[in-house]
């Protein structure tokens, strides 16, 4: 199963492609952190990220979108804006024939660390251990989709 | 100018063609509602509304979306599933070229009826006189949808 992990925002979209490898492991087959210009619109903005996306799915062609359950905890604006690029995201995966899985926070921090309560910093610990192929320096939307397409992989487990 | 005005929701989706007919008045070409399954799960239902969206998209081929500015007066889950519907329909709208315009609900009003604080009644029966081809019973989605399309052609006058 190759997997397509969404971290989803109107600014910041963070995107990574994992699967097992040979050895049974997790490994990063491609990730990315699509940038929107702060000068366009919000519905230019969203364009641009969908239209990226779009072709993150075309040349990957993942089987399974991983995207983390919403909340808003944010000002209303942000929450509009994120809300409407999950949308676009959720639509355009499937779309593309991608299963769609949802994971809340805690379920993302159990699958890696065993620990619902970890803090960023030990979840990402245990990405960079678990996983093949993670880049060194990223921003954190990236590593925010590598760890909830890990959750996927783990969950499901090897297909 | 063609104008397709939409009034989002994942649920149920007003939809509505409208443009200027020969003596300059404002007409439906074509509208509905499109309505999901509710033993759906919200994203299967994003995915439909969407899909369906796009048919009406190519079909019709309009030159710009009028949609409601989005305010945040419901539930969480409800807002995250109109926000994600109204996502898709603005990404769908600018991959089939078409500009979108913003209205928020005191233009709508001020724009059909000349004041701010019109009722639903008010606003609906101004549609009635003024648009050509409105259908006689419909769900008060695709009359919204009506209305902000009618409000845009108003906004922009005939191109």
């Amino acid at each position: 199963m190759r997997v397509i992990g969404v971290d989803p925002g109107y600014d910041r979209l963070g995107v990574a492609i994992l699967e097992y490898d040979a050895d049974g492991k997790e490994v990063v087959i491609f990730s990315t952190c699509i940038e929107t210009d702060k000068k366009s619109s919000l519905n230019e903005r969203l364009f641009t990220a969908g239209s990226s996306f779009t072709k993150v799915l075309k040349t990957y062609k993942p089987d399974a979108l991983a995207i983390e359950t919403l909340f808003f905890n944010q000002n209303q604006k942000t929450a509009i804006g994120v809300a409407a690029a999950r949308g676009i995201v959720i639509f355009l995966a499937q779309q593309y024939n991608c299963l769609v899985f949802e994971y809340g926070p805690q379920e993302v921090k159990v699958a890696l660390t065993g620990y619902g309560k970890s803090d960023k910093q030990g979840v990402m610990d245990m990405v960079a251990r678990l996983v093949r192929n993670v880049p060194e320096k990223a921003l954190d939307d990236e590593y925010d989709a590598i760890a909830v397409a890990t959750t996927c992989l783990a969950v499901n487990g090897r297909v």
